[in-house]
């Protein structure tokens, strides 16, 4: 029997943002199961530009709006990178007409937006997975395993940050994500997401009990967050009874910074009681080709504690293909799985979606109740 | 004219701590100008077996009272590893008797003891030095010159833990550290002191405006913290009217962690807008000999953000004497001066100390209060 041969996926595109030119050449990189088919943008001339300046194949369909793309019924899936506040109009519109949706994060400014995106999606069978690429770099997945041999995990520090001022002079005046309006959540939602994500990605998505924004976020003139940090708490479960003899501490805690002010940094470190895990590059690798990360353990105190040992171990991981592009590839995976009817739409996406939104969503309203603690349990 | 030879400064310990071992040791290996000449314990005999397991000379006095040794006019200092709970007291007697102090940390359970200890060796020309051993490592200065390329300070982060339940069976039911009384500032008390002593370096000793503990503190059924974070601000002077033009934030605010549970860690990083420093054994070197810290700069996205570039540079500093050789050599530097009529008191070890005792109560204070931020402005 000859190797069955399935149609590739048609993404299109609905708008010419700057990411989508990166995820563009995803779509390009990410091999035979995927085809660059269409791009959409209010401008049918903007449209054809960023066609020709991103490799779009010659059979590539150019749109001067979003509802042609969508009325185009070849159209499998589509990428939408679109400023925040226009999530949901067109996520729901995308779904109307059956399309499976590749969405920049932050998916939305509110719960309840996303819901409705969500519940669109998942009442027509289709698949919603958020932009998040380093969830598909197979660094993440060699990370996580990693996590295993932590003990038990007692704190989470990550840390997402870029001085804009100086690497994009005029940013902090101009940008869209300093300005109230469609991408209003700051830094919090640009970056602070990251953060969320690989908190709750080390904590096996299990959402935190109570959210606390920490004095002082970074809020400009428009009423914008530039920059913000948050401590989030699973509280321990039942052992007020044992306190007295207290040999464990069942309390995990997590601390988040971002920042549009501060030098670049993009770190994770999972902290267990037996070891702890660490990368200094863990949203956009410092390589497109490998990714690396420490795995430290089996410390201790030398005698009268004169000095101390730790064992820290590098761990590379190559990359056959840059992490966007493996995201490309695991959308497109899932849609085809829906499109020839062996697959199922993979409402994990949806979950780690919606519990990322949530944390974010606790952290704005922490920061606007004056820093106080949200409960989500 | 042949080379003054100062007498040696004679030092007496009060108690046989564990800690005093070290000091004990590191005395020995300051050089001439020290001199281990008195152990005193409430029993003579286990102050005889101290000297002797610990190197003291055939002629140091073993006193069985802490009075003993305090009357032995030829003690120029003290060195008290005293639990701290019991500071107030031995300090006081002390300068009474017109010794120096070098007093372990933490120096109090709360800002009115010690200042009435400074104000008792001020008023008596006396100095005073907390045994915080890595401000005397050469690397500490180094690090310190570095810390004015990273542009402006926006955030420090530092954590010290170890996991006591591991390295310690028995520490979190039995160790004075975790019980109430004597030294119930905890985890803190005993590792947070280097944290929020590190903050303070990276700023200059600036006096943070707001400290809030964050939620959850663990604190054991006798009320004890056994892990804790704060968050310390320093507030943006005056832009209120500029806040719409923003392109800078002077906001600088600062986090660590403290935690007898989560796996040894040792880290400050110093963040500015252009670069960082980290260092990831900044209280107790790996080495006795030498110690390094990484300095990062130069950090940028490559086109379309497919990856970025850090510049990272090791520096390592090579160190003469263990660091808390170099501690008793500054303190008997101070003292001899001051002995010899030369010198005179370094009241900036007072305020670095009272600063550092400030903000430790002012975390406690916060977690007492159900995580309210506390001004110190």
């Amino acid at each position: 029997m000859g190797e069955v041969v399935n149609p590739a996926v048609k993404l299109g595109i609905l708008g010419c943002a700057s990411i989508a030119r990166k995820v563009s050449r995803a779509i390009l990189l990410a091999g035979a199961g995927v085809e660059l088919y269409a791009i959409a943008s209010r401008s049918l001339e903007k449209a054809q530009e960023f066609a020709k300046a991103n490799g779009f194949p010659s059979s590539a369909k150019v749109y001067g709006s979003y509802d042609e793309l969508l009325d185009d019924d070849a159209v499998d899936a589509v990428y939408v990178p679109l400023p925040t506040g226009l999530h949901l109009e067109w996520v729901l519109k995308a779904a109307a007409k059956g399309k499976h949706i590749l969405l920049e994060k932050p998916l939305s400014l509110n719960n309840e937006d996303l819901d409705k995106m969500v519940d669109a999606c998942e009442s027509k069978g289709l698949q919603l997975m958020d932009g998040t690429m380093w969830m598909h770099h197979p660094r993440t997945e060699r990370m996580h395993k990693d996590l295993q041999a932590l003990g038990d995990i007692k704190e989470v520090r990550s840390t997402f940050s870029f001085p804009a001022q100086i690497l994009f002079p005029g940013f902090l005046k101009n940008n869209i994500r300093v300005k109230a309006g469609l991408d209003e959540l700051g830094a919090l939602g640009d970056i602070g997401w990251y953060c969320i994500r690989a908190i709750l990605w080390a904590l096996d998505y299990r959402l935190p009990d109570l959210v606390t924004a920490l004095p002082n976020a970074t809020i400009n003139g428009s009423g914008v967050i530039t920059a913000c940090s948050a401590r989030m708490v699973w509280i321990k479960k039942n052992r007020q009874d044992e306190q007295d003899e207290q040999e464990e501490d069942e309390t995990t805690v997590a601390t988040f910074s971002c920042s549009f002010h501060a030098f670049m940094t993009m770190h994770v470190t999972v902290q267990g009681t037996t070891g702890a895990l660490a990368c200094d590059d863990f949203v956009i690798p410092f390589s497109d080709a490998r990714a690396a990360y420490r795995v430290l353990s089996n410390a201790g105190f030398a005698d009268m504690d004169l000095t101390w040992r730790l064992e820290s171990r590098d761990v590379v991981v190559d990359n056959e293909v840059p992490q966007e592009a493996a995201m490309v590839r695991e959308f497109a995976r899932i849609v085809s799985g829906i499109k020839r009817g062996g697959g199922a739409v993979e409402r994990g996406w949806h979950d780690k979606a919606k519990k990322t939104q949530a944390v974010l969503c606790a952290v704005r309203d922490s920061i606007a109740a004056g820093y106080k603690t949200i409960s989500l349990s």
